[in-house]
């Protein structure tokens, strides 16, 4: 939309004025509407991540029947997997929440390149930490759903169906956060390589 | 070494000639640098992915006893999550080595920001790709150490002795594969965003 205006406008100036300050102006709205499109698809992320952390982080099941001395309890603490997951969301969604003004700057100067290169840069190493605690999550999950014959890890899902449930929700959406991410890097390294 | 050389020559110039000739020699050195230790460490990351995929691919460990029924023997066939690992690093061993041409013309057209730009956007998909596959791998290799008692999977590197330290110095490989991808983007990033 904001593209179309600024076409508009110069082309009423151009009867009035000179060409040459309106032709700056074109590449700059392009850069503007990608710093806006980076500003929307950041507060998706912040969502995604904090309730990937939240759901995994009170994931808990308790089953109605219990032995003398051991009662059948799964929880996110009983993974080393996703005790690293609710950890690592939660700093992901920090970060993005933080990298929130540099994302502003951007719309209000979209020809500045040193916001956005700061952006591209902490993005990279995040985007590496989510999806690592995606992936080792998401190996959990599959082995809680489907087991190993070979070492004789047995299947927990048939038990534990509202934890698994749970924990599969939370995978999914730490891996919408890495393909939101995945698509931040890529706009802001086309925003700063098209001059 | 280089922009040392490029200083005295300046410095010298001055004395006859204008200093506007000598001005851009300086950044074009600064960014063929770049693209050099680009090409060095992208012939790294090649090593790496390969001795990763190779060294868990030939994983495999046969136990000197049997049963009537059944051998003990484990390979990367046993665990979804390795062949993923297997599959997903040859995949990044073969683009890193696809590349490596773009790397070269970035070493000839230090100004250039196409082949950067192009390197920075596939670097990250396979980022991403290489990165969930470590650390997938890495979360079974936990698990294969360590066991898991609240839902009873017990450590195989007891018996597979041989077979754990050989995935784990794949995932360790792997990891370094990660490292360097980050770099890479990180470096091209820098590359394209100063002028």
């Amino acid at each position: 939309m904001s593209t179309n205006i600024d076409i508009q406008e110069s082309s009423k100036d151009t009867k009035g004025k000179a060409v040459l300050v309106t032709a700056p102006a074109r590449p700059g709205g392009w850069k503007k509407g990608i710093a806006i499109m980076d500003f929307i698809l950041r507060l998706g992320a912040v969502a995604s991540a904090l309730g990937a952390a939240a759901t995994m982080g009170m994931s808990d099941q308790t089953l109605p029947f219990f032995t003398q001395f051991f009662q059948f309890e799964a929880s996110y603490d009983s993974f080393t997997a996703f005790q690293f997951f609710v950890i690592t969301m939660a700093i992901v969604a920090g970060y993005l929440v933080l990298s929130l003004p540099f994302s502003i700057v951007a719309i209000i100067r979209p020809h500045a390149t040193g916001p956005r290169l700061f952006l591209v840069i902490l993005d990279t190493v995040f985007l590496t930490l989510a999806t690592a605690s995606a992936a080792s999550a998401a190996a959990i999950v599959y082995l809680a759903h489907n087991g190993n014959q070979d070492t004789n890890w047995l299947a927990i899902c048939n038990q534990f169906g509202d934890f698994c449930a749970q924990t599969s929700g939370a995978v999914v959406s730490s891996f919408i956060t890495v393909v939101v991410l995945v698509l931040l890097i890529v706009m802001s390294a086309l925003a700063i390589g098209k001059h």
